[in-house]
């Protein structure tokens, strides 16, 4: 059983490499963005511009090897891939939470933003807090990691 | 340009009809569902254990027709579809907050769970409020709305 997705947008920021790519985007609160909806999806964007954060949904499309155990950019000691955020994972979809600063059309301007420049754009949902948050969850083996720079050459 | 999406394993729950499904996880405290992820991709589940909540992606296999704006669960007004959770959608993708309740090797016990039973995952990322929470996120439209049951005959 396979699924097809096509793309609905691209995903413009100043990231040209994966080097210059924060690690999240909470990281990073300059990193502006521009989401580029094709026009024929416009009439789904409207409303969207009452929400202040929204969710883009992305395929990594310049991931490396997909292993499923491997070290992160937060610590070297390897996780299951499903237990990391890490880009390389079998179906290569990326998720990140960005604020949005201003809509014209189909064009959203965003900030937060740590994807790659030139991405596809596959879904867009709005950031609920009133479901999304869980004031009582931890944070994993994250909790002690502290962030840092990317470990040179590491995919 | 395509993308091809694989099922890494099933998500289980007590939800058999879209009627019986609640409109979010966070409504249905009780929920329990199983995830059975694939045995070949058991070695990807490492440290997920760790980690209180995680976050479900899936594919939205029985959604119906597909509009960019449409009534919603919680609005009769119509909105965007990419400023709504709305199942129909262009690439059908799911995504569900749910507590981890157990693993035991390829197997997670969850609850909170709003999925219905027998739903392809597609993959499953860790839940980090550090990451994931946007203490000064608004709730754009939905900030009005009351949760409420579904409304009869609406896809």
């Amino acid at each position: 059983m396979k699924f097809e997705i096509n793309p609905i947008g691209t995903i413009f920021s100043l990231y040209k490499t994966k080097e210059e790519c924060p690690i999240q985007g909470m990281a990073a609160p300059e990193g502006f963005g521009r989401v580029e909806v094709f026009p024929e999806y416009e009439e789904a964007l409207e409303s969207i511009e009452t929400f202040s954060h929204i969710i883009l949904f992305y395929v990594f499309d310049r991931a490396g090897e997909i292993k499923l155990s491997r070290p992160t950019f937060l610590d070297d000691r390897p996780h299951g891939i499903f237990a990391s955020r890490h880009p390389c994972r079998p179906n290569g979809i990326g998720m990140s939470i960005v604020k949005l600063e201003k809509r014209m059309k189909n064009i959203l301007e965003v900030s937060e933003i740590d994807v790659l420049d030139n991405t596809p754009l596959i879904d867009i949902k709005p950031y609920i807090p009133r479901f999304d948050h869980r004031e009582e969850a931890n944070n994993g083996w994250v909790e002690a990691k502290e962030l840092r720079e990317k470990p040179k050459n590491r995919e």
